[in-house]
């Protein structure tokens, strides 16, 4: 669809039929595996490694879905919320897997190589923090960031945040997750002159509301720098960061 | 009804009959006004000044209140959320009345003198937390305390915060008063050893919810010196830090 | 306290004292203006035009700040949220201003030369939403960018926004501002492979809440590339846009 | 109740003593199994299949429900968030009984032949809500109604959904069941003129809130096209279709 | 751009140029006024009067859309949330208008004639929910269809209903508008085997939440035809019903 | 409805038609007034007086609705939530009308005598929550029962309160009205053996939710003599109390 | 606490030493039993059965209660929401203990007579929400009330519930249970002049809410007869019935 | 951080050179452990004692915290939310540890010694508060105070209260837990005169939404003494009121 004039000219030169057309605008861009459509094109339309949600589906959909796609051409495909099992299959049916156990991501295929110097600053608040951090972090790398971590570095110990104040405003982007108040991404966010995105977490208790008070909060942040994700959601947020520091690529 | 063992013993020595007793255990700690129920023993159990909430009274009320309890020995009474038009009915009336316009406070007599060199120290995020912020800052003056401010500090500049750390550190109890994500007593909150009485303010738009946030976002704080009243309550904040700081009182 | 290195390096070698130093860490990077703590440092910092929040402060505050802001060597000070009076008091007070009605924001000084080709793309779901994603696209102008603007443009219809397809995709960062079910970051987060900065609008009624619901449909968007700012903030997702947007610019 | 009329005409004629009448009135609706009060008129008044709901129900309660409304003259009972056991029992005991996972739907006795060439189709956003949309499905099918299903066709990837535009404009009712942003409904209802029943599902995480957010999100549709039915509630989304695709009967 | 495939004939057999067809694809349907684009298709496609929603747009704009629509063929044009100012600007200007004063709409043009027998019941609960069922009442009326009305017909006085159940049962479609707590149409949707649209009201007050409470109850009906549109939605539930009551016509 | 027996009996021996028995059992309870059904029957199947909710309706038709019951035999109609402006009318067109400020009740005819030595007790928290409390008063007045006030008797104070134990104690059944924390109920609740009707208030600021705090604390109140009524519904509340009040009737 | 006159005149007279009094005020009205202050006077002072909360206490501890209490002279002392493994305990410590299943309560000592003719009514909705109501039942039942029950009467089937008007009719007090969209009470409580305790269940899913639904439906009850207790609270439901029906005791 | 100026002075006197002065400023004030930065100045900064969040730790980590805490002079360390594994962890590995079930709190080190006579006073609701009640007690214990405990003191049975006045009132501090309404902190805030610090806890059903409610209700407490934490933060309140005791120190 997004290939209408080609396929126009097509049409217009005789080299493509009328129906012909109707059914590639139809079924070009994805393969139907039945349950689910798996988008081939994306790879080739966003040159970017793909991504399979595993939390709801099964090992053998997910690694059947990795296979279509390494088939297709995709060099490195990820695999996020991935539960053990899966890993262990696909290891087990011969894909070259590899499983970053905090992020909770399965990588099949061949990491790309980082081309850039810049890189992508993932910060978080709390020690429980960190698997969400790490899905931000690890994604990030997947898709050709180098990634520099500031783990631990809640608010009320606000020099811990300081002392590194010089490797949060080097970054290209900066990933801050944080549960509870929420109030890290306001204080990272006046400190810096680049995008932060901001992960409230799910960690907390009582009136955290399982995320819902950190959420709110860094909707109001003070720093007119900061957007925010989903509760937990890492891999949107390093998925985020990387197209900020891959926009310094020359286009 | 506090007293008692004294009113028994009164009882047993015959210095009181039993009909007085109970009348006594009835009638005595307040003085029925219809509209209200003025406590005008409070002064005496707990060597305070008087507090009248201005918001839902009349300024007929208030001044009438206010006379009774000067008339009964009160030095010096405050009204809270006092509209102006109470302010000048109480002059008109040739009460001792002077008016702090920001805090909307109303004090009708003598200020406490300042017995002590320790002070409570008052903190706001943005201009727009300044009304709140006074009405803590009169509130612990009017009840005997030495008062620092430190306002237009948000959590996004944390060097403007930062440079007034002494002063923060050196108080016997700080109120924090933020709207929007409600950062700030967290922040404060790790700087201290002394409680921090967080004030959630009703500034912001949107998913601030008119303070619902901040109040939320204070509630999980990560600091764990912060507890906190309802939003814009900053004369319970005020009277809170008031009572912390007279602690240090010879007793 | 960003330069401790060079303040301590002056402090070595003699040409600063530990008392000067000491302050400057204190007083270097704001000027007190009573009301406010105007941050004059962070143009040098950010190489960014300078913004006032107007719609806490009276006219004569804001342009107040905008003066002290020129006259510490800022070429353009935008204020947000600006009440007209504010406009018209900077005219007359002869400072060199614009004011753009949709977007409630006033210009003073000149605005920065656009030095890129690159261009950032802001949508908006229906003509009531066109102040808020007005405030976007000449927030982005300011800070230096080409915008180009789609309009009423909602999700039931969607032939009106695929027949733009073309501009969305071809853009370095894209805002889309919606209402009531707040769907269209979805589908134009699917159409691209540069950040969406979603801007939920208090457009709707009944179970909109105010914009509440497109905020929590915006935070569940099914698209990896879309984040997410307060309501009606279209100043922050302009902000943000332009950062990635001058991402682009060689480093 | 409905028949006052007819029985206060056998009242009349002397056919029917005004006890009789009086007991008729009120017993003659359904039958009392003790645990449940069993409408056995129900299929008489509306011609439909009958419905068991099976969450809340023993599998020996569900089973002779079913077995009683068979004995009543009903030809096809479907047992709604049936259990397996419930089947099962239903197998054993002899009952014509048919099972369909997904849907989680028991069907016993003969399925209705399919009067019409008009058909309802049912979508669906990813593949975790295909058991909400199936439960629709499988309930329209018992219903009598031909049914056309397009699953895992979210916003994000808009031409999935419009490649099959053909089949969706040529139904008599849609049935959209999506979690997450919910935003299906209105891009569906802006393809046509005929009433969509948006069903939200508790698929997502975070602020998804089980659901709350995608069924607050349908409520505000931009879309006039839309209305909704309770979270997971695929079986009255499908009811509601089936009465709409029956009104094209010759009546 | 849902004629892909005549316009693919039309380019094949050379009546259309490449460009022309692209450009068709992309600008045919609508019809860009600047403050909003106009959809002059939508009549042919839905053979259906056509809407403006009066609310957001000043008089001058939405006499403007329905002259231009008026001039591209429709025959009758609604505006809905109607100010008065909008009804005597259309008379002035010389549309052939008429105000419904109750449900806030103005009918420019004619109504369509009559042509079915069958008509769509519109029930409310109390007075107070007359405007919401008049909007849903007109709405159906000018899209063609006969309306019976049923006002004032709450639960805690459930005879009055009942009184009037052969009119509802003789219906091809049921609007229910009811406040508080929201249970009418629970009880009306286990009267009929047709759909019934529920429209929560805002009418009621403390923990009615403005229409909340009657949204969320309707939500939950226990009657399986029930389902819900927005808050005071009364265009949504009568053009929804419509769509049903066509659905009888010859196909 | 409720009389199918006696109606039964009438069709049985020939002194009703089936025609007439069919049309009283659908028009006897009510008379239509248009813009409302007014319940002429109830007084006699409920021996109270008349109520009519003022507050969305005109004066002339709470006027007009008071003369048709007064006429249809009422001895005395009240309404509730009354602007002053409906008192005033019904003065002028001669109607026998006494006012309660306070309460904001109307009250037309005569009110009725007291026949018991029983008294319901009316307590509220606040002197900003007496309005609510008045209205119970007065409707309990109104409907027959001698009331007992107990006022501004908050928790803080709780001496205040049990000064009143004696008469608490002696109630049949006792209404108290409280917003802020609503805590006011449970400490009632605990001192007696009789139902108490709980009727939160709007009374408050900030996380007060313009009652809602009140509301769910009163529901979830330790003693078990404790139901809730709608926030400032002090008409319903009184309405109960005058229910269980008369309960001790000879019957 | 209550008797402060008795003991004052017993100090008067010598008979009571001024400390032995002051511990008499103290201690009296409970007996402390180290995890629990168990009150002796209550059945005295209110001539009911004993309640003891059986959810969160151990067997032992429950037992150990009801133990004191028998010793302490009650006749009859219920646990509620009662684990079968306290009754078990209760039985094999030799109480004389009686188990109901449904609601959840075991009954140690004899129940009361039932001295009176008049009757509790105790409807529900569905039969999910039988638990609740048999909790709502039995509680009256052992308070001395005859009760009669009306179950499975959900408003969607209308005629069901009618066909019992007359026992509805007939009560001294109704309580409805009902879940979902808690439509129930309004019904029941536009038949009856006498008070209605509305009880909302967790029954439901999706927008139920674990009965917030069925709560706040039943607060806006459009029944003046109307009052709500807890989610699921068929204790505090029943109890209150009880203290209604009681009322009608000679007194 | 704090220090800049010792450090500033040491570098001027060429005891510390710029690097290490530098370097100073980022490391100096917690030692990092990979998994946690430890923060090993704080004591010395605040006197007090350690403490370690044991809930989201495994047993390992908590016990290696305190090791390197205790290594580094710390006399008392004290684990919150300990799970009974840690604390059998800790002893296997010789430290000195004691583990207080109910509070759930492992103490590892020496107790420090009272020097004060005052003391902190911990009320609970209900016997299922106790738990933390007791988390807030033993904190305060660990850090210096002594304690008293009034338990099982609910409002609905205001003589148990009432009878330990004396108690309460002598305190420098009150905590009060409190679930359901959570009216307990405002009867007993309206008895003293020192800072009452609430804690809502999750005990209770329905709409007590696991301590929502009672947070709410304490947060609109009428008494000016109020201030409150998160839901079940007993560990917070005991260390506020810790800090309110210690006040008194002399100074």
């Amino acid at each position: 669809m997004m290939d209408t004039k080609s396929i126009l000219s097509a049409v217009k030169d005789g080299s493509l039929s009328v129906e012909e057309a109707e059914r590639m605008l139809r079924t070009q861009p994805y393969v139907d595996m039945g349950f689910a459509k798996v988008d081939t094109q994306r790879r080739i339309r966003q040159g970017a490694s793909e991504v399979i949600y595993g939390a709801s589906k099964t090992p053998e959909q997910s690694v059947s879905i990795a296979r279509t796609l390494i088939d297709n051409g995709s060099e490195c495909v990820m695999i996020t919320r991935c539960p053990k099992d899966t890993y262990e299959l696909a290891k087990q049916e011969g894909l070259d897997a590899d499983f970053r156990d905090q992020a909770r991501i399965c990588i099949i295929g061949r990491m790309p190589e980082k081309k850039r110097e810049s890189y992508v600053c993932v910060i978080c608040a709390g020690t429980s923090d960190i698997p969400v951090a790490e899905e931000a972090a690890v994604t990030a790398e997947v898709l050709g960031c180098n990634v520099r971590r500031i783990y631990d570095a809640g608010v009320a110990g606000i020099h811990r945040l300081l002392s590194d104040a010089d490797t949060i405003m080097g970054a290209t982007a900066v990933v801050v997750a944080a549960g509870m108040e929420g109030a890290l991404p306001s204080v990272v966010g006046g400190l810096v002159s680049v995008p932060v995105i901001a992960v409230p977490t799910s960690v907390g208790y009582g009136a955290s509301f399982e995320g819902l008070t950190a959420l709110l909060a860094m909707m109001n942040s003070c720093a007119s720098t900061v957007s925010v994700v989903n509760i937990d959601n890492g891999f949107g947020a390093g998925y985020i960061a990387s197209l900020i520091d891959r926009r310094g690529d020359s286009q």
